[in-house]
């Protein structure tokens, strides 16, 4: 049986751990905080001291960080010195990558490993911590043949639904970051509505009770505004996210010149939140950045 | 029995008078085509010739036309020269108002009519075409206890569901101008999410299923980017509508001086598909703003 090892056990990457290991394998893990590596191995896994042994003893394995930085960094060592697990991994083997990233900077990867004889997946991630622990999340995945006879076990035991979208790295990332320009924007779309509604004098309650049975509804406004209601910030997914995720997007767009005018307006939006000091709360805070409302208390 | 009459037998007054009839009332009617008006009738109804005789021979008076303007003549007749139906209307009956408007112009209109001894309800309409045939549409309303005394029975008859949010007008033109921000800004999102997946190769129909099933989706989303995938840009809701209502949704927040990032970017998106000259073509042609892509054909 093909060994599987998982790097990054944060929000998303330790529900997805935790779902192989359901399965029936034993997951390889790393993070760079040791003890939570150690805190999950004592449960069922194997902890890593580094990333070149996990990339040594693996098959396959699953790259959950932040950015793409943090994936540079898995993949060549931090300063590029090699200590990743690239140099680690046997011919043949397969890294997926889960990261939301410039799509060209998947392309690239996938190009890279190529040449050393390694296989490649692109797949993003979607669906929130809640899902990727009861393995029910969504994968947004590219790649050869050969990388998804590797991976298909493993797909199939962390998410609920696994779209292929391509025969190379690409789709992948692109179906992603578009379905994150809808998030941000409808994040954004609701708050300005809810904000509207609240200057106008409108019962906070009854505008989202009106609103998620209407046609103006969005999976966003329906999640994100309950923790309006509720002054509830606490971050599930953090407005800095956003500063990210539609940077990515408009970045995208850039480089074949093209207009994305609500994708910008809304990635101002959460930049303005972030800069008033929201940026580690909710994205829902967004909402924040509205002046001249009193918005519900606890 | 209190007699009911319904003005404008349009996409969605052709369905309430029809769910009207279906419970067994006996609808007075009147159109500006008196063509339609006259074979509505046939059915099963009354025709009245001018808006004095429908005001003269009803307790109830629902008006659905398109816009404030069109709401002003049916109520003091064209040119304001007395002959629409509220000085036809008898002292102690309701005028119910389904038409998207400024608030402002429905509490205007509410004190009119209050001045005169007549009833005024609030209450516009969402839902579409299909809906309202089917006796299934959405009602936004608030009015006086009084008003809805007269207007329950014929409300129960045209809508699955009506919200009452308020004890006197406003709060139901608030919602449904709040519910038109949200559904014209993610009616324009969806397009632009669509274009840049179109720029970037991805295939149209894998983009909308992965969507469809991801936290990107919404209602609109789901809805209009069907009809972007058939090439069908028949009218069901035209690009001048959201022109029209992202414009009073525009007015209502420059009247307390309250920013609208995302709801002005989307109307300046409809005004530039409206003057490339598809104002009249499906709200979803908005995405033929977009220049450099192959959108799906027939």
């Amino acid at each position: 049986m093909n060994k599987v090892g998982l790097i990054g056990l944060g929000a998303m990457g330790a529900g997805m751990a935790g779902s192989l290991r359901r399965a029936g394998f034993v997951p390889h893990v790393y993070d760079i905080r040791p003890e939570v590596a150690r805190a999950f191995a004592a449960q069922g896994g194997v902890e890593c001291a580094t990333l070149a042994e996990l990339g040594a003893a693996c098959d396959v394995v699953i790259s959950v960080v932040v950015n793409a930085d943090q994936t540079e960094q898995v993949l060549w060592g931090p300063d590029r010195n090699g200590k990743g697990v690239a140099q680690a991994m046997r011919a043949g083997s397969l890294f997926v990558m889960c990261s939301t990233v410039d799509p060209k900077r998947s392309i690239e990867w996938e190009e890279a490993l190529q040449g050393m004889g390694l296989l490649y997946l692109d797949a993003p991630i979607s669906g929130g911590a809640a899902r990727a622990a009861s393995g029910e999340m969504t994968m947004m995945t590219a790649g050869t043949a050969e990388a998804y006879v590797l991976a298909d076990p493993f797909l199939q035991a962390m998410a609920g639904k696994v779209y292929k979208l391509g025969q190379r790295a690409g789709n992948g990332s692109k179906v992603k970051i578009i379905n994150q320009l809808l998030a941000g924007v409808h994040i954004a779309a609701a708050a300005e509505a809810m904000a509207l509604g609240l200057r106008e004098g409108v019962e906070a309650h009854e505008l989202y009770e009106v609103i998620t049975h209407s046609a103006g509804n969005s999976w966003m406004f329906e999640n994100r505004m309950a923790h309006v209601l509720a002054a509830d910030y606490t971050p599930l997914s953090a407005v800095d996210i956003f500063v990210k995720d539609l940077g990515l997007v408009l970045d995208t767009a850039r480089a074949s010149k093209f207009p994305l005018p609500l994708a910008s307006t809304a990635h101002q939006m959460f930049m303005q939140a972030s800069s008033a000091g929201f940026g580690r709360e909710d994205d829902s805070a967004v909402i924040k950045i509205f002046p001249g409302i009193d918005l519900p208390k606890k």
